[in-house]
């Protein structure tokens, strides 16, 4: 937020890595327009950004019960501006309900702003522990590996630009650089929108990390020859059993990652759990996004952003932005409270809070 | 081949769909760039491409021993020009070998003129074989649909523009439409060269069978929700065990058919049958290209072909060009002969007169 609490500053992310360009939200259609179109994004990122539009919600809103049922509206807006990350509805539900204890608009607003502000703070938290937690994954597999090369590949982008600071996959392997560790990032370019081969490379060449772009077809090859230690990727939604809804492509390379005997992680704040959904395949929505992201690459021509078309003028194309992976693929969780495997029951046992609202 | 029997005349591949562009390969040294930068691609067209190439080569050699040395250095440099498919190897050695049965020059062009002409009609046969044997296959299928669109999922290239006529993948496609089924195609984009949204997607829409680009991220998603009833790929090289190198990411899509219970067919023609390997992840070589493939996507801005970077300017990439799908992932083989199981037995079975060089 701004030094005024009136405007949501953001990195267009659409832009990068070729322009380093700010925007500011004022207003709660800035922020949906900004969580749809992906000028911000990554599950933790959406989340706060609808917290941070909550508190300019609050700001618009009149007193009393007009002033409530204009927020609750304004919320259910945030909520639906993308289906699958379930830590948008989350995050604007906390607001909304801070806010929503008063009817008095100057404490609204000193509510709404108080409860975006702690939900920005969790999320950093968050990837802190995170990374703490996943650091000994890592350190592990370099003393199995007698201190050579610690290969992990990673898919999307679930670093600090989808989180705020740290990440969720990214954070174990920055803690690992920061303790001296060799490691070596193959990032997947995540088609239709280059998360990978734009942001998670860029991120990780800002942060020195040693990384090699790769397409996303190139994993199972990798670990069929035994130049992949070790997957780490993020979460869009969590159900209570394990399922994991992340980018689209992530469930081939769990695949890959089990028929090759490669751990595969996924790290995630709690924030990420659909407390009250089991099976992910038939239970998370998954986005269908606009065809043109298929049929058109987004890049960088040599002196400017352009784009190319790749495929027949005529053919239609289809854009499915996430898949899920099943529990049964899934190594472990990386939360903010340690490392779970990917059962209700162990789930349950790092968060016994959840336990009546599960399945 | 041209009338004169001194050129071969090639579509540049590269330039499809945006640019429809003949060129012509007046020697060997013609050849090997076109079949190096992928003007042409495909095993059965770079096969028949290596094996006109011979014929050139018999054009510029001397009579005698000479002519003799000098056309083995020409079908070793041939041979080389990649590395994966076997059948740029396969055709040159037979062209080869029918050349230097005589020391007379006028003899030796006549017999590798003719050589030539043989591989180019067996493979075209071959292709309409595997179209007539696939064709059950999609048959069964639609009768099992009860009439309903029988949705077939192809990965990279294997159509006719891969194989002179008909295709190997595209074979049994082709047949099912010319019999009035009703088949869609999921056309993986095939990343980083694009031969499905580029070159699958152009050859369907020209001979008008319904299809759609997908991400090669989307596939496994689409298996998970019962959109995808059957996978049809060609092969680069094929073990007589039965595992099949293709395009980088074949792999993928066979563990999401393998997970989902999806049938996973490879249309080949025998010439792609490597009889002397049997385990193809250990020893097929795998072709690497250069990074630039990756870090670059082409297409067209609109107005012209176009190329856009879509990592940072300093990020290295990687670029496997294939991959080895091991047997137990492939439901069948279909090939000139008939359909067989991946197994050493019953590829056998289908080409008894192979037993000898086995494993």
């Amino acid at each position: 937020m701004s030094d005024d609490g009136r405007r949501i500053v953001v990195v267009d992310q659409r832009r990068l890595p070729h322009e380093h360009i700010r925007m500011e939200l004022a207003t709660v259609d800035d922020a949906i327009f900004a969580i749809q179109e992906m000028v911000v994004r990554g599950a933790p990122l959406i989340g706060v950004t609808g917290a941070c539009a909550m508190a300019l919600a609050a700001l618009a809103a009149p007193a009393g019960d007009m002033g409530r049922e204009q927020l609750k509206r304004e919320a259910a807006r945030l909520a639906a501006a993308r289906p699958t990350a379930v830590n948008l509805a989350w995050a604007v539900a906390r607001v909304l309900q801070a806010a929503t204890a008063t009817a008095d608009p100057v404490q609204r607003v000193a509510r709404a702003q108080a409860e975006a502000a702690a939900v920005i703070a969790e999320e950093v938290e968050n990837g802190r522990r995170i990374g703490a937690h996943g650091l000994p994954i890592i350190e592990a597999v370099a003393a199995a590996r007698g201190g050579r090369t610690v290969n992990i590949l990673t898919h999307c982008n679930a670093g600090w630009l989808a989180c705020v600071e740290h990440g969720t996959a990214t954070a174990p392997i920055y803690a690992a650089c920061d303790r001296g560790l060799d490691v070596h990032v193959w990032v997947d370019e995540t088609r239709p929108l280059n998360q990978g081969a734009r942001l998670t490379a860029w991120e990780l060449a800002e942060r020195g990390v040693r990384h090699t772009v790769i397409t996303d077809n190139a994993g199972g090859h990798l670990m069929q020859h035994g130049q992949v230690d070790l997957v780490i990727v993020g979460a869009d939604r969590t159900t209570a059993a394990g399922d994991v809804a992340n980018k689209i492509g992530t469930y081939l390379k769990a695949l890959a990652a089990r028929d090759n005997n490669v751990p595969f992680y996924v790290a995630l704040p709690s924030s990420t759990f659909d407390w009250g959904l089991s099976d992910g395949v038939a239970g998370i929505p998954i986005e269908e996004r606009d065809p043109e992201e298929v049929r058109w690459v987004q890049g960088w021509d040599g002196e400017r952003r352009a784009r190319v078309r790749i495929c027949p003028e005529k053919s239609p194309a289809a854009n499915f932005a996430f898949d899920v992976t099943p529990a049964r693929l899934v190594t472990g969780l990386i939360t903010e409270r340690g490392i779970c495997n990917a059962t209700a029951e162990d789930i349950r046992r790092l968060f016994p809070e959840k336990k009546s609202v599960t399945c």
